[in-house]
């Protein structure tokens, strides 16, 4: 094997202060590649299982891969890791922008912080130094506004990954905002709480050298193609035209969109919340991540509106559904506004929709009331959301009290409450229904972080993708439970490729690039000479590795499960033949595919397969 | 309606020592019966869903039916209830044997026990006087010798209901038994550890009265016919010469005998332990209850086996399987010898089969060993199965922690062991595999007092057992989910009606008794003309109102569901199709059946229908 052409990793001590450079393994970047492997590996290998994760123990990881900086396209992504504070378990997110590319050019394609800063600090990375700096001036400031300041301290060209107030209240879904008001988020499992556990403000970065490539010219040709098949796409000129939120009407007529916190099926006012109003309303402009030709970031402007002003990143869909037809809030400018709040506190959007809609839910069922809030909180209510996320994202009065998730509030509210709390291992649902794409319902079972679509983004090859190397030709069918176990396994081992390498899953999976060129571009960056299946395999292997610390935390079969409003309830104002998630037999069939035990514990025979040789 | 023939009450405080004779309003008999019905509707009114099963104030209910000491064939019979102390839900375990006629013979149809006595006593019942007895000198003594001495020092014929040394140690599932050594048993969920709790040891009770019957000539006709249908079932045959257990072997070959924790699906040595083998060895003779004509009770004897001596009462098909093939044990003169303990110290056999069979796995698993145990448990080890029944009804060393039943001391060692703790809402599930009888998933899931097929009693209408009153004219197909949630819903209706008359099941049910003649046989002894529709109506509001006991203590949909392995496990060895349940599609069949919201919680419109006024 020829020598890593990446892998310089920065280590952070922030108790110390002391700034340390080196070069991961080769062996490890064959075995994990970078993004997403990186970071668990090193998790898995530093992190105990019992790690408080707001303690200073607990590291954050920030890796971003060989494609970042690269020509290949929508490639500016870094993963995020830490032991999660929201669902106690391996927990990694990914985002786009600028960030991560931006690493690359400083010199750099990971940074590991450990233990806590005496007081709060930023970190300045450029192509020359490191320096641990102060943040104290910016502690209590928003994300737009510590991007601005810290961006006119450093380097106007600066990129910055910061918290905001929520992660330094150690709200547990604390997100890390990077690229200013064009707000790329790590928005899930509380990965800016960690940081704001760490005293940490940001991480500042500048960079002006190019990332080595083995082999310019194999790099140019697959870069070509790629290029085309995604410029080509429809599909990339609708997300260009409504961004990611012009599916709304689509998921609602199909029964993917939820709707007052699962309940209802059908929602007359979804069109109002839409791709396609957005675009003729609110929407000014549109973002680009880092060598992204997509273009599904929006950006939105309203002047004077009735909750203000809001300029800057405009909600995708998973915050239309959550902070909309999740609260059954139809006004697409108060959710422009709790969007732009949720980025600017620094809170993860879905999260804080899930919680707004389970506080609505309580208020109906009236386990909480009035008085307990300190307002109404009917279903519909914009000024309740909007009141609900400073409260919580200040972390005052009731907002205290929902700053820790919907599952321990559930804990605390009682019984009732507990039965629609809508999470799996205390992370909420994305907004994707698995009554009408049967192999969501496995794939938010089994994902790492808790329910998490993004781990598998399966269920669009239940409906229109077909994805020939893994065997998927032709589009399977939602209603059934058949094959989609299997299904599932092979996804997750995809995606967690793609999110190592990294390169976004739109571009890849939804433009229908072949997964043969992705694997030359790799080829032709690193010099190695690998396989699909290789690929494949390292997929596999890290997705077995962030089991693995699962299992070490206590995660078996019986935490691979959904709420039972989604396993048994058909919805309230459904008109289609009832199509409830047969989950025992595909998680059967996707233990059987991963070859775990019935358990769900990955065998000893698995682990050898995949030269796992650390085990718990 | 005419005024009641029955429904006279006896309560006891003891602590006041005060005894009241009362008769139960005439309205609630006419909407509740007796037996389960009268039960719950005195749990419901007097008991408050935050009440500590344990304390002075959880009340224990005994209580008969207007069939009880009448020419009805199978009617001795007697419920008992409380809030339970191993699931602190509704709880009601249904004994045979002849302690129920008797009762009705001494003049009533049920006592109940409020408070705790400051000494052991018992409480002496009979057609004169009700005395409250110290029983100092039986505290300690097993139920046999209990019920030996009570009989000697009160009347030879006197039927004692008593506890043995588990019940007054506190064991969360000890059992009452009546008859002495022929051990009629009210098993499940810890009845006689509320029995421990109140310091009242027995209940001894001699009549000599005849019950009232409005039309005995009426009365006559239709027992003729139940008794000619019972006579010539081929099932009663069955059961007289093989027991219960005499079904093992087929459910072996059927995949529901559960074998190995539930683990594995085939066992060459089933056959051991069959009601046939017991029949040709250590079988020496019948046991009727009172107007039995069946005779499924064993009498058995082992004179200097291995294991000691044996004579008495002899393990059913659920105390094979628990002591037997749940464990891996194969020597049926060790059940035999376990199940006499068990009957002798008063514990539930299913319990303590399924904790055996949980430690056994925890031992193999190495997450118990044999320093905390104090000996090996290696699977299939009958020494350590009457070892840990030993140590566990005394509280002694690790038997002190097994006394808190399986679902507690997995908690205790942690998230490993709670993977293949296989109970529901607290309650051990009973020998029968939902992954064969698809109807036991949704029955086990939904039945009130935790996982039970008695409450439901459905697999048998999916495999040979017709019921055309109830639509049920051929056997289901048991690997399909279609109408099992109605068939559970109707099932459990009956089988509550059955409870509350009372009437064995395996009479009724197995034997093809047709329904009209139990209302025939109701209405000559009442008096009243209540139809068929109107007595299911009867059993579903008691359904309803069990349920309604156990929503206050925070039941909902999110705890009706079965163990993981059940749900998604086919087991090890098992050579046929997959079929494992499909819970979320019987559920809400379930719920539509029930008139419950998809929360699974009574709608206001069923308790309207019901005449359910005391709402929670």
């Amino acid at each position: 094997m020829l020598p890593a052409v990446y892998g310089d990793i920065l280590r952070v001590d922030l108790k110390e202060k002391s700034i340390k450079t080196g070069k991961v393994p080769a062996e490890v970047l064959r075995n994990y590649i970078g993004g997403r492997g990186l970071c668990t590996k090193i998790l898995y290998d530093e992190v105990s299982p019992d790690t408080d994760p707001l303690s200073p123990r607990n590291l954050l990881i920030f890796a971003t891969g060989p494609f970042a900086g690269t020509s290949v396209p929508c490639s500016s992504r870094f993963a995020v890791a830490a032991k999660s504070p929201l669902t106690e378990l391996w927990a990694c997110a990914d985002c786009g922008g600028t960030w991560g590319q931006e690493l690359r050019f400083a010199g750099y394609d990971a940074v590991v912080f450990s233990e806590k800063a005496i007081k709060p600090v930023y970190v300045y990375i450029d192509d020359k130094n490191v320096e641990i700096r102060s943040a104290e001036h910016v502690w209590g400031q928003d994300t737009y506004k510590t991007s601005e300041i810290l961006q006119r301290e450093t380097d106007k060209k600066a990129v910055v990954a910061c918290i905001g107030q929520a992660g330094e209240n150690l709200v547990k879904f604390a997100s890390i905002v990077s690229d200013g008001l064009h707000a790329r988020v790590a928005g899930r499992a509380g990965l800016g709480t960690v940081m704001g556990s760490k005293n940490l403000k940001a991480i500042v970065v500048k960079g002006t050298r190019k990332p080595s490539v083995a082999d310019e010219r194999r790099l140019e040709i697959s870069v070509k193609e790629i290029l085309q098949k995604i410029m080509n796409s429809p599909v990339s000129t609708r997300l260009r035209n409504y961004g990611t939120s012009g599916v709304v009407e689509t998921a609602e007529t199909l029964g993917d969109l939820p709707i007052m916190n699962w309940r209802l099926r059908h929602w007359e006012k979804a069109e109002k919340i839409s791709g396609e109003i957005m675009a003729n309303t609110i929407l000014v402009g549109r973002y680009y991540c880092g060598k992204c030709v997509i273009g599904c970031g929006r950006v939105v402007k309203v002047s004077n509106g009735k909750y203000g002003n809001v300029y800057g990143a405009g909600p995708e869909y998973e915050t239309v559904a959550a902070l909309g037809s999740l609260c059954l809030v139809d006004d697409l400018e108060a959710i422009a506004k709790a969007n732009e709040m949720c980025n600017r506190y620094g809170v993860d959007t879905i999260t804080m929709g899930s919680l707004v809609a389970f506080t609505m839910e309580c208020f109906e069922k009236k386990l909480i009331s009035a008085k307990d809030v300190g307002f109404t909180v009917e279903w519909g209510d914009a000024r309740a959301l909007i009141e609900l996320i400073n409260l919580t994202s200040e972390r005052k009065g009731f907002g205290a009290f929902l700053a820790e998730g919907v599952s321990r509030v559930a804990q605390i509210v009682g019984h009732a409450a507990e039965e629609f709390a809508i999470h799996v291992k205390g992370l909420e649902l994305p907004m994707h229904d698995p009554r009408c794409y049967s192999s969501l319902a496995i794939g938010y079972a089994t994902a790492n972080r808790g329910a998490c679509h993004l781990e598998a983004f399966s269920h669009d090859v239940e409906r229109f993708v077909t994805i020939p190397e893994l065997g998927y030709e032709k589009p399977l069918d939602p209603s059934t439970p058949e094959s989609k176990g299997e299904l599932v396994a092979k996804m997750q081992n995809l995606m967690y490729v793609l999110d190592s390498l990294p390169i976004c899953k739109f571009a890849c999976i939804l433009d229908g690039v072949p997964l043969m060129k992705l694997v030359d571009c790799f080829n032709a960056i690193t010099g190695w000479e690998l396989t699909l299946q290789d690929l494949l395999t390292i997929g596999e292997r890290i997705f077995n590795l962030a089991r693995l610390f699962n299992v070490r935390c206590g995660i078996s079969r019986k935490d691979d499960t959904i709420p039972c409003r989604i396993l048994t309830n058909p919805g309230e104002n459904q008109d289609r033949a009832v199509n409830l998630p047969y989950l025992g037999k595909m998680l059967h069939d996707y233990y059987k595919a991963r070859g775990w035990s019935e358990d769900g514990i990955p065998t000893l025979g698995t682990l050898e397969r995949l030269s796992i040789q650390n085990l718990p």
